[in-house]
């Protein structure tokens, strides 16, 4: 069942690449490119800092899958993609707690330390997407005020999960629970419109 | 023979890179780093993701001497070597054909399957423009739809190399040989001005 | 010593970091997320290539705790920060030569030529910064014809240290003495307002 939320997971963030190379007027490489960097950048770059190589992404196949169907998806039924785009930031906050969860294990397992573990395994969950903005040329969701709590879930889940490892209070059962905390902290964000605060707002706060 | 050609498109790469940086107005680094960039930064991320490190373009001394070569070339001759855009062209889909190869020969030789090998041997080739576009702030050649066929033969190529050499069918003369068809595809497709389609242009084709 | 100016390095970079995402008005992830970037990009972006992993900086706590305390030192003191940004650039080019002068060493440790371990030194010292403008949607500093010197003397000292040590003229204490000239070059070229030249600038020399 993992396997399939995970799958999910990886398709949901083609998905959103693939998306936004159609919107940006990208040619169907531009929309492959950005699907793949989506789906697979996060975990890449967390093999490639722990010296894991080839990484995980270049052995497995939904991988390579996932990008090839969003894009073909994308391209075949664009506009109607559009409007389900809520599914798909449902999709991609599952995606975001297991990455997450997933990667700080490897990296625990790696002998890092807590907070290196819990960056690496944010670094997991949001790096495709910041590769996926850089190449597309938008700021970048995860540092935009304008965005809804991503990574603040992640790396309070992140944190639990390295913090109970080192305590040695880790459990399997922890990583599915902390997984979920982070994607329905996320899914409330969204529809709240929970936003982080930025110096501005914090000075406006102070002075007003 | 082989590595004259290999020279020349290294050097072409280089060029297009410190092209790029003159266009921009940046400085003497500017257009050195951008020259090293597409140079050497396609191979690196082929050696960096396959953990053969440090990467061939460290040790080898034509990776060095192109970006200085172009970069000096360009600030001495901007305006007439700016003329020359066509023969720059020219040797970089050269270049393109053979790092294409190349990349997926030796992601075979690390044991990658048929897709991963030609995703890495893509990237080998195009990897080092999209980092110049990325820093230089443009949209990336690669996903814009306002380019010709760039990936697209790459990506054919690398599979016809990668298959072969699954189904045991691939000797040393299918390199050279793909990497020539490469080289021929994007410079037709260069003079008659083949573009891969977009979202918008099949939706437009499928309306009409 | 050289530890306390080392950890001072850090905290300037992650601290220029930080200022320009809050200049950007990205939100607190977007902060420590810049902040990270500036101060350990360069240092990962070294230990990746050199096949060095995890990377240094996720085994040192002053690569974690800097971020954190620039990003919380923006966030309360912003408009009083953004007043001390020649303080910043100073620390700034404290950490430049440490970083490309220590950068250089341990890729000469690895067994990398002259050029390669000086072109190494050098992206220790300025990569953090190309990912912090990249990540942050602005011109690279290091590529832009506006910014006064800042590759250019971590270059030479890069080239100093890596001749020096294939000429079996290298002694430790060059390493310090390397790190301050280069340290001291920019910052002459900041008062000065040293540039260096671009095409533009050449070929208006040329025709005047």
């Amino acid at each position: 069942m993992l396997a399939v939320i995970e799958a999910l997971g990886v398709l949901a963030f083609a998905l959103s690449g693939a998306l936004l190379g159609a919107r940006r007027g990208f040619d169907v490489v531009g929309i492959v490119v950005l699907a793949a960097l989506t789906a697979m950048g996060g975990g890449v770059l967390r093999d490639v800092l722990l010296g894991d190589t080839p990484p995980a992404a270049f052995r497995e196949w939904p991988y390579f899958a996932a990008p090839i169907v969003a894009a073909a998806v994308t391209l075949l039924f664009h506009p109607a993609i559009e409007r389900q785009l809520r599914t798909v930031l449902v999709l991609d906050a599952a995606g975001l707690g297991l990455f997450c969860v997933a990667g700080t294990v490897k990296a625990l397992d790696h002998g890092l330390d807590v907070l290196p573990a819990a960056a690496l395994g944010v670094t997991t969950g949001v790096g495709g997407g910041i590769l996926r903005d850089v190449v597309a040329r938008e700021t970048p969701v995860i540092v935009s005020a304008d965005s809804e709590l991503y990574a603040i879930p992640a790396a309070a889940g992140a944190l639990v999960v390295a913090g109970a490892w080192h305590l040695d209070l880790y459990a399997p059962v922890l990583g599915p629970v902390v997984a979920a905390a982070i994607f329905a902290v996320r899914l409330v964000a969204l529809r709240r419109g929970w936003r982080a605060p930025s110096a501005q707002t914090l000075a406006r706060r102070r002075d007003g």
